[in-house]
């Protein structure tokens, strides 16, 4: 088969964040969907405590670096962008956090 | 849509044991397609450093439990978890370890 090039957003989302960190998913702008080289995404909520994966598939490993360096990706997070922000200009902790991981796709 | 069950075995493999361990997906022994509920899975290889993932999707739950006590489960295992007792036998270090997370996919 054809390896893949898939990304996993791992995030952690403060107890009184969660419902509206869902809802964001839930009505997403979808900028993501109309960058070349993606395929898919899934939106992972764990099963009891833990981190949300977000999870990406591409073509390349290029076709992902193109994202996070387009407008589309701040398109993409403007809200939650945009809500670490006021905590931080209020003094609070943020109510997520997160840092992305890559993975190739070597079998199914 | 409809919510899916997703089960992620996180596995940390001894770099010594990479490509023996890449080496048993490659080759395995497909008992879990014959699952009911089994929907699909994929093997995600870090790249770098890092945990191996091995996410499987799933019709519900139950589907993914009935599997966990099958005997597909043991035959699917067998060869890795023989190279975990051979370790144990020997006293070396085990060349794998491995937890299990569950998700919802709640949006995509």
């Amino acid at each position: 088969m054809e390896k893949k090039f898939v990304a996993i957003n791992y995030i952690s989302c403060e107890p009184h964040y969660r419902q509206r960190f869902e809802e964001l998913f839930a009505t997403r702008a979808h900028a993501i969907d109309r960058m070349p080289g993606f395929i898919d995404m899934q939106v992972l909520k764990p099963n009891g405590e833990g981190e949300y994966l977000i999870v990406s598939h591409w073509s390349s490993e290029e076709a992902f670096k193109s994202w996070t360096g387009s407008p589309e990706f701040l398109e993409g997070h403007k809200r939650g962008f945009d809500d670490i922000k006021k905590a931080k200009a209020e003094g609070t902790k943020p109510p997520m956090t997160s840092s992305f991981k890559t993975y190739t796709e070597i079998s199914n």
